[in-house]
């Protein structure tokens, strides 16, 4: 169960309300790489692990809350920027240019306000649960495949997609409050990048846990294409790299080139049923 | 640009068909670990892969043009484990019990088609790109950050839950001719993960790759907090691991450990502006 | 506006309740082929359409007010089938094979239940507007151009595939009642598969409005490649059909076959920016 | 920020493992009236919180992270009921109706984790944010309008149909365990339904909050049409009850009976652009 | 069934188009608070009513047949704001700040239609059942439960959150047609919330309709449970409010506060089972 | 199975990179108008195809194979426009009106890379699968409904509406380079429309195709209510057209004139069970 403080994880500040980057704060909210999918990402993994070690039950856990204080600073951050926005921008812009051109004008906070659309009109200036374009997010997002490693892999997926956005995030910010809140926020996945990494590693590394799942026994699988590169050019060419020749990455394979070819056949699916609703001509002769 | 030949990557046959198997077959279609993922995921990185060295976007290329056989042998597989399925169903039910129980009463295939829904109802019989619910794919899946290690960890996330998968269906499959497909999938997704991994490698391995992405100086970014794990257990308890001492995985830093308190104030945001729709108890006074 | 009488359009009866009936019946009312796709495809492009000869607004807006009734219909169907079912369910099951054992142990309703989830759970034994996997209907599927013409041909393959699924529906039927809405359902699909193509037909037919935009002067297209079958059979042969040569439908040109062949080139896309978020080995040097 | 104690906010426990009362289960984790929904709803009321009276952003804090641990219990509850699962069910089969004819057959497993789709094949056997019917959460679902009084109506909508799923539930469970655990929840419902309502009675009761928003002056809307009942019917009979005469709810009008007829006139729209890629027939002459 | 009259329930004019307010009307037709929402939920309440006294069933076919009205006004405001927009905001450009200075350019009938996606690419300068931010509607937001109390919340919440949004148009809004057109929608608004409220109203009250549903005996619920404030805080702390102590709302119990705590254990999850796809590590011992 | 050519199908230049224009050309990858759409529908009609006579499931696999270079082309054409997008537009913007005024301030490129959203924060300046507003694809727009004759209406709908699409596009285009490209695609939509349309010509044509399906006897059909425009209109005036008299389109049926009303009476649904949540006040009496 959980308890909060309704406090901050971290400070955050707005000294100049940008309504654009509001509505860019969104992506690291409700986006594909936010804090929302992080958070119930953990959780779901924590609540549904299954091992003798309840650990990485327990990790999960500690992880997961925190990101709740993440969302939490997002939010937070969004409607600062949304705060008296219009009469603030329009302040700034008699002096700077573009701004100041969109400002200018007979109805400015219109111009402005069409443009984070939602954020305006069904939350009155307060963040939402949509990506930067103001698309809701969707929970198919949340990755927990009941296997370690391969949630893992989809976590540190999570973590280094996150913190690009947060890079990118920064390198547009204006506001040294906004700078402040994201480099810590950079830092963190940082962290986190090497969380999910140190259990890999702690396991056993690539080694012991590849491939993924690891419990079923590679004899059975097909042994004539598990570390061939496939070429699909049809000329046949293709790029030399790591993974065309030399040991496998899992230690378990050597890998090799495979110009592609057919190995089946073309398929022949019976006719339509006479009550499936085809056209007749689609229809087998009996 | 691209060509096929009608003829299929590896031979898909089916002697019992199964409806109840076609729709756990559907996951492998359209689930998010299924193969329109993954073919729409490498293309998409390949079509807006920025690098000096074009080499993974050839790479990219190879392999999204390989997934999309692996669509078409599992629509295949989908369909002729449909095809004339509820009389040979109905044969077999006479032998073995709760199949049988199923197809003696007097609307056998109403009953089974029930379970089938949608590609009973809306494709004829044949596979659709939805998965295992009846849920469609969505494309919000496909990770192409513009990242190449963010994105090489995303893919193999999606090799790892798509061989989980393959090897659930594996387990679950009664005919040779379906367990013979997979074994083949399977191997490939054996391949795919080592391929991955192989280009982090190629570039340097974590050390140079990670934290991801590694073009923003980590000194711009909070060097207090991002190698500490974060214990938010309301007592201060937490599980030890390779997370909270020794190095990092990225060599970079040294683990340690938080007891997570707030380091923010509580957030006071502006009172609602007059004109925007809130309460009027939620209305400043000036 | 709208008016309405409180009777349905036509009866709607049901002698024997069949929950896994009404399940596949959902599909009729929230899936793509549906009825609340029709009614609001045919509102949208009434109420946006464009044209000085207003008779397609109207005819449309007669034809939207029609399917209004049909989901409503639909909509009372499913509650009839779910009306008192398990218990009616439960006395037949004495009888008949599947359906007995299926009600003979100690909890019947939980199991027959459990295959109508939502319907059950969250709606009280009611219509939903969802298909017959309980997915929401989603309203990007209300094909509304802006072009009459493409319009129809939307129209067209809404009620095609509508009458599809009707008879799909009426083959899976079993009692009178709901056959005998589905007849008329069915001939409702009738009337108006012809009378969206009567609109083709009255405006000129095929060769006054194909292709379709019409209104873009066809010497501005690429008139190398606007009758040519693309064959991208990696050997070069293809199907021969009425596509392959002789006059175009449309009566503008002839068909001829192209080898499919490249006539771009490879794609150089700039390296990354550097404040992009890439890994350093993607941003090019200057 | 926050933090977590890892024991269960209330005890979860379930002696006979029943893979569909799990997936029946999903519909009050991942449906749109369950626990994620109202979880987040509260957090996002809290988070976008502007009012003087700080006092409800607190008290939504408190909530929202109540229902954290509801959902924890759920995920559990689900996973518990997937815990060998098919086993426990196979030998209680033996003995009792359906489940030991489900049961007798040669693949008994398969034949009910066919039931369960993504729990079997996406998560290994644990709870998704999913519904009853495989369909994942999605976010728009978060209400939260910036008004504290529409707010605080869609939190007693949501408590509502959260505690009449509960019901629908604990009228399905055959489990002790599984009945305990949502008596609870029930319990915790009226609590929060009476919790909202609290507010709305605390700033002055429907009086002084409706019509909702009460900010807008209701000189400025149309005083023609504030408070009678349009009758639509094609014969202009209504039902008549308490909204058709005496004094309106919010006791600021009389209620009246309109029968309903156009104010308007018939809408004539510019004809398409020459650019718009209409058919010709749709393009104005100049 | 349904009958129409072409002409609109309220006059609809635009003296000078603005795409940009065409796009934030969408949110009234396409949005989670838009009219396509409560016409539709009034619909499927009214076709799924079950309950002896059908005045209920009748009254919502009155209002939801109001409301397909309300719905065509928009569409109509939709495309009479995109009606010759560009050529028109060009010559107002000319005069008046930020819209001279967007239209003054080589190019700006595109940067203008830019910003309105695809009303422009898809429909044809039409309006479309997509949010303002051009997010499909997704029908997930119909709510009919099969309780007609919480069904009448439901109805508050909706015509709450779409009053908000009206008066946030109005406040947006420069033109006089507009104006008026929204200054009728609140005015009905206005009535849609006092008539829901009336039904609450007339069977009872909330002293007797809650807790909803109140056909479950509130002896069953856990009695130690349902009428205390969860203080979830850290330190114990809370906010006093009418929610705290003095009699429940619903007159059935009485206010206090729990300071929360863990009533239930750690929850032990059986290990995975050895063809679960997971790693080896997970896989218990026997 | 697949082959790919790393060259382009047809030439994709841009002189002068235009993200807004970038943003547009999204609607032509992932929009329900889009390539993706296509290109995956002929290939789910090819995998599903039952007919005896083969031509079709090849002759689909050859326009689906061809459709994915068309996806190639825009992936590629939208990331070209967003090279080094900003610089560019800045030297431009001194120049021209107001790409000059949103070039001239301090932070020009925070401003333009605000309206394209996700394609600069998710993406890296790379196109993604979703439309001009931000919205992913959707893989129910998928229509393979297993009637040929359906299908190749559906086709011919998405190619008009697609080639509806390229048109507004290339009006809007000023880089001659996307006008190449994009007169290119319209040609191959203008092959692709008379490419459909030949099939069902080749099959008989509509006499012998339509009503689709055409295996369903149309004796069984409800003949009172087949061939008759329902109008709708409260006052009983219609729109006369093509679709009022004379024969119907198919040949098999009279066009005539029916003015609408109830057939069936008004729905009676059971009163809600005692154990299903509802109030109990919608219960019935024994």
């Amino acid at each position: 169960m959980y308890y909060h403080d309704k406090r901050l994880q971290y400070p955050v500040t707005v000294e100049k309300p940008d309504p654009q980057f509001a509505r860019m704060l969104q992506q690291a909210i409700g986006g594909v790489e936010g804090e929302i999918r992080v958070c119930m990402q953990y959780f779901f993994q924590a609540w549904g692990n299954r091992a003798p070690d309840t650990r990485y039950r327990d990790m999960l856990l500690h992880t997961a809350t925190e990101e709740i204080g993440h969302i939490e600073m997002l939010a937070t951050a969004v409607a600062l920027n949304l705060d008296k926005a219009p009469a603030s921008l329009q302040e700034e812009g008699a002096a700077d240019g573009i701004v100041g051109a969109v400002m200018g004008g007979e109805r400015p906070r219109h111009i402005i306000e069409g443009l984070i659309h939602k954020n305006l009109l069904s939350s009155g200036l307060a963040a939402m649960p949509i990506d930067s374009d103001g698309v809701p997010f969707n929970m198919s997002h949340i990755y927990a495949s009941g296997n370690v490693a391969a949630d893992m892999y989809a976590n540190v997926a999570a973590e280094s997609t996150g913190r690009v956005l947060a890079v990118r995030l920064f390198n547009a910010a204006h506001d040294e409050g906004m700078k402040k809140m994201l480099h810590y926020m950079i830092a963190r996945d940082t962290m986190h990048q090497n969380q999910w990494l140190a259990v890999v590693e702690e396991l056993g590394g690539l080694t012991t846990q590849a491939p993924i799942p690891n419990s079923f026994p590679q004899s059975e699988e097909d042994n004539q294409n598990n570390y061939n590169f496939y070429a699909t050019s049809v000329d046949g060419t293709f790029p030399e790299g790591r993974w065309t020749s030399g040991p496998s990455v899992d230690g378990k394979g050597e890998y090799t080139v495979f110009r592609n070819e057919p190995l089946g056949q073309e398929p022949i699916l019976g006719p339509a049923r006479p009550d499936s609703g085809a056209q007749t001509d689609q229809i087998g002769k009996a």
